[in-house]
């Protein structure tokens, strides 16, 4: 039978009746449904090739990779009119047996470039044999990762030289390419990069003529090795202010087989963006250092990943990064003196495409690196990556995200519109500020009830599962002792002191309850609670945090205005800090906006998850491309509103904004009515010099 | 009026009667013809431009650059049915009279993007003033150099930044770029080199948001400097296996600024090509020791023509390489190895786009290196530069081209197909292997004439314009002395012996002519011909020429064998060795097949100039990249008939080839019958293993 023949859409023709050409086989391939006819000793990786069903291969159909596994579907399939048995492939042949001997094949597992058509048969291809398989994420309403990678691995063998018929070992690489991987896009027109074809002549001949080639889109050569080689890696980083974080991936399967931090080493020049921006405009030639510093320290978790994955660095071949405008500019080595100051101008907007060698990476010599763009002066690549994470573009529902950290990132928007800003919380978030702050870490409380009635306290502290009033709590935390409290601690007892009354709706604690427990304590003209005999929450720390979510609120209200809503139907919180807090209580504070609780998800480091769908996936890196520029960039610091919103947003949960949706599931205490004393922003001091980015 | 009633094309409407509507001017551009309507007004090179008239301009229309200057044409032009009258331009502007000033201003010249129409007009677009003008070369017979700059300056003044706004600075130079620069065909996506990125903040506030950018084929900026700037290089490299030579070009005009040349510093590697991947084969690594001396070389050249051309060498943002695919390979650093030995197999036989930093070249940091494709293991991309220069795929005459050098490329064709091959001719032509032999230098005797009645001799030394036989050449020559032959000498010597009887059709020095003259002496069993006191021509020096040319011979017809034809109708001798001999000479000995003499050129450094030519033109490089894809490659090492062909022709000027064009010119003594000792090529040894490149 011809190609002509051969049924290319799901539906439809050629049924198996028809037509049934001598020496033909019918196929369907499950679940794309997509089905043809084919002659008999078709191998099914070709047959699947040709009808466009997606089935990975590294070896190109030689029996060597096992990538190419589907199942035989056995039994009649009325909807296709076949009867499926797995006679109808042949026995497996020499290079199948040797692959299920040495690599082991489940149970009516066949590989596909081995197998060839005898007759009419069903055939499942699963999801582990696909390209773009789909990464399923733990939540379930994050969006899939689909992977469509930029890096493929390509067996080849590569026609010997002939004097007779000169041709470079190059060209004769590509025609082997474009010969042996039909139907995969490979370009007609593919380059490679120098150090390639230095190594070319000497790979070719050490691998006796096969060798793996890296293609990079379908047509640049950025690796070549003797011989068959399966797998290949990326990094994705996410360049925190005051931590790094890399998560390595195999690009083929999209699985993180090694993860690592490090602090930001530029925590010497300055613990918050601003005192970093100060160093450089104080010590000219400052940014070199500070470039240099975070270079090392991506070079460092580059290592460190790969040793526990037992790789070597080179086999990393792509890194993607994302970072605060101020990280993401000192990273490609651009002063960042510029963002410190109106009107905040980003030296560049758009995604940039660079070799790893350009930023002195030590990773493969042809690895390439990709940073997601930056949206404005204060919302930068990692917030482009929150929203490549968390799509808000694909919703209809109205979604704000906030991404918190010493700076909270703040995204609102649907399928038809995007708004972004930054506002500056500050550090309380994240425990400093707090007289018994500390970062989240062993030793450290991080969850907190209080009982309405008696006001006692009970506790979780980092390292122990028990809550403090379980048998064992005192022996299992006797080895890192109760240090301090971490930012979801002190979101958690604030929210709980004013669900039980200690703290009122405009953020004093309250005297008139140190009547009912001696935990309320009098400290000097104010009053404090006592947690433990170690830790207290005093009136300042009470304040330090009005002012953090009164500027997250603002920020997120003014988008709300410039938006023309009134409520948002899901609320996203991103960022390390987002990771380990109660929903609940962030409500109850007023951090965020009134919505339905079971629309509002913590979703930890969003960034880095969107660092890593842009590493694995061609697409996504066009997709957020357009996304950004669609976003409305408004900047706090200009906006009278802004304001505004800050001093209503001092009171707990707010001084007027209703919360009916929290109220309906938690019993709110009842607020003063206007003019009786609870709102008192109007001291809330602004704090713009403070800008600082996520940590 | 709008654009639309424009007439784009040169031909016909719309003629100045029709439509002309109230506050319009009809403008005709010459040479091109084009014209069109344009409200009273609009500046001039505004109109060229809506027009398609090539009218180029480095300020983009700010009266800085005088790139555009045009002629008006004043008289009636009935063709055009114009009244063309200076007055119906505007009076020029502070702008014009400023740069007038400064720059000067012939008479009769207006600056077009600062003169604006007032009535009907015919302008006149001088060559100088348009972006692709031509080079028009010396030979009548070659090819105009046409310019399409790779890179071009564009001045622009950048929107500054804004806080409710916010973009990257990168992107306003982008929107900028177009909006100042519209029919420019700027990319709708360019892109920047990180160090650009790195520079472009600093580089804007310097110049006070107005800076030059070189664009890199409309879409890649590779340079912004502060300010304006009118100018920038490029260098074109010739990489032969004795000599390398450069050419800096100002891109925008194409002129040669400055020319150097050095030795190839390989040569204490070994003088030939084989020795030095001999070294190579025999000290592991050594590659990487010719690569660095190479680069250093063109960098020292780089250095030297910037210093001439009193520019720095961080002006030149472009570099085109050719060489023989030894230097070729050795230039990016691939080992060459698998050249030294059959199947001759090259590492990539396509054009090759670097960045020079990636060949350690020091010049601006986001230069560009281009290299011509090779064509086969013994075809270089020098060999692609003659094709560029010489275009025998643009004649429908066969075209013959030889470039002598130590091997020779030899290319047979016309616009229908061509062929290539090398040939071994070893270094006689560069006066090795000759007693008296040197290379080309002053005190080197390089014409030679002799009576063939006396056999006394005439000749001139290089140094001198005079004639041996002429008052003052003695004293003139005093400083020098007459040191030896050089390559053309030595042809001509030769020529002139066998013309004059002194030397037989079989290539003896004839004793018998000892009669005649005592010139003629015993030299052993063999004779000599004494030049002068110091240089005498010996039988073996003889042997060396005949076996040099009977390869050179033999390679040209074994391709008009494979051409299918016996004649040809061009012959283009390539080369610096090319350059100096008489080609009716070069005919005499039976260097090149019979021709027509008016039909025979010396080129030079025909590879120089492909090299240039690829370096001012973009689309230059597309024509050499599909050209040598369609060269069909001949290797002479295994072709049984390159022998035959040898042997026949080590006789003088061959044993059977008749010359008719040549004797229709000179008076050839008559060759003896077949089998009267004529034909005694059998004894030329081949010398395979003496392969060598280009000099």
């Amino acid at each position: 039978m011809t190609e002509s023949s051969v049924a290319r859409t799901p539906q439809g023709d050629p049924a198996p009746q028809q037509a049934a050409g001598d020496g033909e086989a019918f196929v369907v391939f499950t679940p794309s449904g997509r089905r043809g006819r084919f002659r008999v000793g078709t191998p099914v990786l070709e047959a699947a090739r040709k009808l466009g069903v997606d089935i990975d291969s590294v070896c190109g159909g030689r029996g060597i990779c096992g990538r190419c596994q589907v199942d035989v579907a056995v039994g009649h399939f009325p909807k296709f009119q076949v009867d499926s048995r797995a006679g109808n492939l042949t026995e497996p042949a020499r290079q199948e047996l040797r692959y299920a001997e040495k690599r082991g094949l489940a149970a009516g597992r066949r590989l596909s470039c081995s197998a060839k058509l005898l007759g009419d048969v069903v055939i499942d291809v699963p999801e582990t044999s696909q390209v773009h398989r789909q990464i399923v994420r733990k939540r379930a309403e994050a969006r899939v990762i689909d992977i469509k990678p930029i890096h493929k691995l390509h067996y080849v063998e590569v026609r010997e030289p002939d004097m007779h018929d000169p041709s470079g070992d190059f060209r004769r690489l590509c025609e082997s390419l474009r010969e042996q991987w039909p139907d995969w896009g490979i370009a007609a027109d593919v380059s490679c990069d120098l150090p390639v074809l230095v190594g070319l002549q000497k790979a070719l001949r050490q691998g006796d003529w096969k060798v793996t080639v890296c293609l990079r889109e379908g047509r640049r050569v950025v690796a070549v090795w003797p011989g068959f080689r399966e797998k290949v890696y990326g990094l994705a980083v996410d360049i925190g202010s005051t931590t790094m974080s890399a998560h390595l991936c195999e690009l083929g399967t999209g699985e993180v087989v090694a993860s690592g931090g490090v602090m930001n080493p530029q925590i010497r020049y300055g613990e918050d963006l601003m005192s970093r921006v100060s160093y450089v405009m104080m010590n000219p030639g400052g940014e070199v250092e500070l470039t240099r510093v975070v270079r090392e320290s991506v070079n460092y978790l580059a290592g460190q990943v790969a040793e526990e994955a037992g790789i070597v660095r080179e086999d990393i071949v792509d890194l993607v990064f994302v970072g605060n405008p101020i990280m993401h500019h000192l990273m490609l080595g651009i002063d960042p003196v510029e963002l410190g100051g109106a009107p905040f101008a980003l030296a560049i907007d758009t995604a940039v495409n660079l070799r790893a060698e350009e930023l002195s990476l030590a990773l493969h010599p042809n690895a390439r690196v990709y940073g997601l763009p930056c949206i404005a002066g204060h919302v930068g690549a990692d917030t482009a990556a929150v929203i490549l994470s968390e799509a808000p573009h694909g919703q209809d529902a109205m979604t704000l995200i906030v991404d918190v950290g010493t700076n909270a990132e703040i995204v609102l928007g649907n399928r038809h519109r995007l708004l972004a800003a930054s506002s500056p919380t500050g550090p309380a978030f994240e425990g400093a500020q707090i007289s018994s702050g500390q970062r989240a870490a062993p030793g450290a409380i991080e969850r907190v009830r209080i009982d309405p009635l008696t006001l006692e306290p009970r506790f979780k502290v980092i390292g122990s599962e028990l809550w403090s009033d379980q048998d064992g709590f005192d022996e299992e935390t006797r080895r890192t002792g109760i240090t301090g409290i971490c930012g979801s601690g002190i979101i958690e007892v604030l929210a709980e002191m004013y669900l039980a009354g200690i703290l009122r709706h405009d953020g004093i604690i309250d005297g008139a309850a140190a009547a009912r427990s001696p935990r309320i304590e009098a400290d000097g003209r104010t009053f404090a609670y006592r947690l433990t005999p170690e830790v207290s929450i005093v009136q300042n720390d009470v304040r330090a945090i009005q002012l953090a979510k009164a500027a997250l609120y603002a920020g997120a209200r003014l988008l709300m205005d410039k938006m023309g809503v009134e409520t948002v139907e899901r609320v996203i919180l991103a960022g390390a800090f987002g990771s380990h807090i109660d929903t609940k209580y962030a409500m109850v504070l007023g951090m965020i906006p009134d919505c339905r609780l079971d629309r509002v998800w913590s979703v930890g480091n969003a960034a880095g998850t969107g660092a890593r769908i842009a590493l694995l996936n061609a697409e996504a890196r066009r997709e957020i491309e357009t996304v950004v520029r669609r976003v409305e960039k408004i900047e706090t610091a200009v906006e009278p509103r802004f304001q505004e919103h800050f001093v209503g947003a001092m009171a707990i949960p707010h001084a007027t904004a209703p919360y009916p949706n929290l109220a309906a599931e938690v019993a709110l205490p009842e607020r003063p009515a206007p003019g009786e004393g609870g709102d008192e922003g109007g001291e809330g001091r602004r704090r713009r010099g403070g800008r600082r980015g996520r940590g």
